[in-house]
């Protein structure tokens, strides 16, 4: 029972403006006009084309979206109706969380609604009180003697919030071979959440393990028609990636439109939910006009040809790594590095020789401006553009925070352009290498690294000397993500990349060293990708050396690894499932919510 | 009959909103709202707040413009408007330039109707073609045996247009004495020809010399009640700066004012000259809308309180230094170094004690980033907000030319420092330099060279190399129109320094270094500025090595001074006067065309 990871119920036409029946005026985001297609413009002599000797191309896709946006006024009048409507609708929700004299399996299941419709960012202190009351008053130890979907949902709530809940709380469910009872199964809600809840799970906890076998055995065997199709939707959008590794912004539209279905459904919730998804998305579409202004002003795309101009798709990355309306900065950030990335990564990859990418390798280490008279004329305009952007992020910290956080910077960049410079190397010479020394290096070349760290100057209001001195050794708050990253990507690439003849992908070097076969090979990246979420989980669970932001701003690159990579590549071969994504994120508000 | 320089006939109340009377749809350029008068924001922390130490600190007037202009769209649909509606004008107003049938005084005053109604850019292929018609026709030859008014006319319009015509030309109207015919006196509208055409003068010419004296006596005679006031208004116009030192926007929008009252007004050419006007200003509102977006950013007069903030002065300054619309560029160039040429200055002059700007020196000269931590605080934020512009300028030119200008940006920001630094010296030293050592220092601490240079960049789409060996000599075309800057400034604020005892202005040192009064002192200065203005009218003759769009940009920032400094120092200082113009540049549409 595959269906599409976004299963939108509204008819998309892709060459169509982006507001098929205009909202009413009052909920109206501001206007923001995105016509799908163009041609990489050719007006400007690119530097590319002056090349005599043959250059290896990689005739990537071109860039899908047309950079002419209709610049609508900068000021947002209407956010401000907004808000005022969005504070009285939240001042309801609020009293809903904190009625202590709610049933808890109620509560449990409005902060999971509330979490999944994108609003779990406005409660965070309530929800944390409610779960306090929850754990203080024995809630939690009364639930897991009487109903599994009441224990695996309080279990995922209270471990997503850093609470230390034991996997003990599913033995009570387990017969006396120790295997969960075959009853449980006609329950299928209760599945779901025990589904959902084993994602949660650390290293070593084989009751989560065994659960999440029981859990998706059961899930797959069942039908529509069994179910029904609500019910059927749920369990196919779970399958095919559990909540806790979706972003939150792709699951909050999917859960807004599968929720205004429900004949009980919280009527003041929905209308909260739909009212801030579009205001956020307002937000987005103002970062996006400044971000896009930017990258038009540098130009690199239409300079660099033979480069992958994916702004766009660097854009929706970074709303999932950091998608709270006061992130601006951060998604600026990180959209203006992974649009860096894209393009050097071609020319490690694909166009620099060995010599040029020397080169350009030393002036990122350098960080003088005057390493621009050593390098050819397409890397002089691209490490410049580099230079000047990095130097304006360092430049606003200092301004605003009073801290010069260039070396940092810049050290992030050195490291990267070494990693890729080693696979360059290991290209030129056909050497192929270890899975442990191409991992070592890969997951710092996948960007995860030099992405985090950019995020964290720019979602950390005060910087602490022993959290950037851990940074610096890329602490497992950086290397665990970055690993998932690399993992996701290599599996998403890996049969084509084996196709090719490449040796530069985790599944081939897995296959090399251990001597398996490509099938075996993605299994065990596949249960790395799980241990390395295990992992990772644990910093959920208080006692981070990091704030909470930076914390879930981390756990987030791995989300929209997860997300990105999951069918094929969607940000180097963005394909029409990426493109309803970007829309349904950025551009397309969702329908008014009508009593 | 002294009146204001800028006689507007609208009344100006200095808290309204710009439009008075609304424009008509058709005609109304994009609106740009400026509140005329705001305070400093003090709530960020600025780094000048937490000294303990005593700084010095100058309480300059605080910045009077408010930059929360309302950021109207970026696309300028009315423009396309009018541009149809001006071509057809413009093609009526060429007809008659080309038509070979005018007789040549008519054809002369058109001439100088069309430039000084600011139009002179869009013809000016058609004025050099005309006067090669009346020049080659022996048009010239003929008009100086008749009237010393087309003779006055022809010879100002052959020399602004590098026509090598002799002084000899006005020798036909002295008498056997070698003076200035009396009778001529009765004819004003000549004798004002006159006084204009001797501005013209290269050094040497006595004949001009005597015609200046002879036209201003008389000219200074005259009475409304005697001439009418229209005439009596053209020459009070005159006599308080000619024709030839006046920036063409203020010319322009004086000269529609007084030419839309005369019955005889041509209404095609009155009506292109509104409109032309209209849509340039909405071009420096696009441009305007950039440059403060860019300082707000860089936010350094937030941080440093002690600092002037005149960004929009700077942005007028670099309309009068490049008025025509394609040079957007330009105009965003000059007025951001100017910016920043307003604050370090007074690093160096106020607030930096002389170690901290010896470092301040060092860093520019290196140019390397990295300098930034050995800076204070305060200077770190400059540094870097400088360094980050001027790279990003560098990066422009080498995406839109493929040059790497950088080594001459930064030379010209490193002998600027330098001078800056020099001047600091004498002042820690309390030395009194001779006039000699000082002003040879004082040119290039104007700035001047800074910004021509960086005009240079901005204006010449092919750049050469023997241009660029000469700009770093500081050429004539570099060096002249700075002496002017300097003179002029320095003529504008010598009383007020020399009543507090400072000594670093041109009219002090020529005291001291030649032991005379302040007035004889003044009027030193006067003749230099005017010996300097004729070897700056060589280079209009032709044979420049440089380019004519740079030969005038060069020029206009000499027109830009004595615009400037003629009542005071309106950058420093700006008042009443001042606000006024800015006003009708950059904001006030000049009121329609009513046939």
């Amino acid at each position: 029972m595959a269906t599409e990871l976004l299963c939108l119920h509204r008819p998309i036409s892709l060459t169509h403006k982006l507001f098929r029946n205009p909202l009413p005026k009052v909920i109206q985001a501001t206007p923001l006009t995105l016509k799908l297609r163009c041609s990489v413009s050719t007006e400007n002599v690119s530097f590319t084309e002056t090349e005599t000797e043959a250059r290896r191309s990689a005739n990537y896709e071109p860039n899908s979206w047309d950079y002419d946006f209709l610049l609508s006024s900068d000021t947002d009048e209407s956010i401000e109706v907004y808000k005022d409507k969005a504070k009285k609708l939240e001042a309801e929700v609020r009293r809903e969380i904190n009625n202590e004299k709610a049933e808890f399996l109620t509560l449990l299941e409005l902060i999971d609604n509330v979490q999944r419709l994108g609003l779990g960012y406005r409660f965070e202190s309530d929800i944390r009180r409610a779960l306090d009351r929850f754990v203080s008053s024995g809630g939690f130890d009364g639930v897991t003697k009487t109903s599994l979907h009441a224990t695996a949902l309080s279990f995922r709530l209270l471990r997503q919030h850093g609470f230390e809940v034991s996997q003990e709380a599913f033995s009570g469910f387990k017969d006396q071979n120790g295997n969960f009872l075959e009853n449980l199964k006609e329950d299928t809600k209760a599945i779901l959440s025990l589904y959902e809840a084993s994602f949660l799970a650390l290293e070593g906890e084989n009751i989560l393990d065994e659960a999440r076998v029981f859990a998706i055995s059961h899930l797959k065997e069942l039908s529509e028609e069994k179910i029904g199709k609500e019910l059927a939707e749920q369990v196919n959008h779970a399958l095919e990636l559990p909540l806790h590794r979706r972003t939150q912004r792709l699951e909050a539209v999917w859960s807004i439109e599968a929720y205004r279905k429900k004949e009980d459904a919280n009527q003041v919730l929905l209308e909260l939910a739909i009212l801030d998804y579009n205001m956020i998305q307002s937000v987005y579409q103002r970062d996006l006009r400044e971000t896009s202004r930017w990258w038009r002003r540098v130009g690199l795309a239409t300079k660099l040809h033979f480069a992958k101009d994916r702004l766009i798709e660097s854009f929706y990355w970074a709303v999932g790594v950091a998608f709270e309306p006061q992130y601006s900065d951060c998604r600026n950030s990180v959209a203006k590095m992974f649009s860096f990335v894209t393009i050097i990564d071609d020319i490690y990859d694909v166009y620099g020789t060995l010599d040029e990418l020397e080169l350009f390798t030393d002036a990122v280490e350098r960080w003088d401006v005057n390493a621009i008279n050593d390098l050819p004329d397409y890397m002089k305009l691209c490490f410049l553009a580099l230079y000047n952007t990095i130097n304006e992020i360092a430049y606003d910290n200092l301004k605003d925070k009073g801290e010069n956080i260039l070396p940092y910077l810049t050290k992030a960049w050195a490291d990267l352009c070494n990693a890729f410079l080693q696979e360059a190397k290991w290209l030129y010479n056909k050497s192929t290498p270890t899975f442990d020394d191409y991992f070592g290096n890969a997951w710092k070349s996948s960007s995860g690294p030099l992405q985090l760290i950019f995020a964290y100057f720019a979602v950390v209001q005060n910087i602490k000397k022993e959290e950037i001195e851990n940074l610096q050794k890329y602490h497992d708050i950086i290397s665990r993500p970055s690993h998932i990253f690399r993992l996701c990507n290599d599996l998403a690439s890996a049969s084509a990349e084996i196709a090719r003849g490449e040796t530069a992908n985790s599944v081939s070097c897995y296959m090399r060293t251990k001597g398996i076969s490509e099938e075996l090979a993605t299994e065990s990246v596949m249960n790395l990708i799980d241990e390395t979420c295990k992992k990772m989980n644990k910093e959920k669970l208080g006692g981070s050396l990091f704030a909470k932001p930076f914390v879930e701003t981390a756990i987030n690159l791995a989300r929209q690894s997860h997300c990105t990579y999951h069918n094929g590549d969607a940000h180097t071969s963005p394909d029409e499932l990426t493109r309803k994504r970007v829309l349904s994120v950025i551009t397309e508000p969702i329908l008014p919510f009508e009593r």
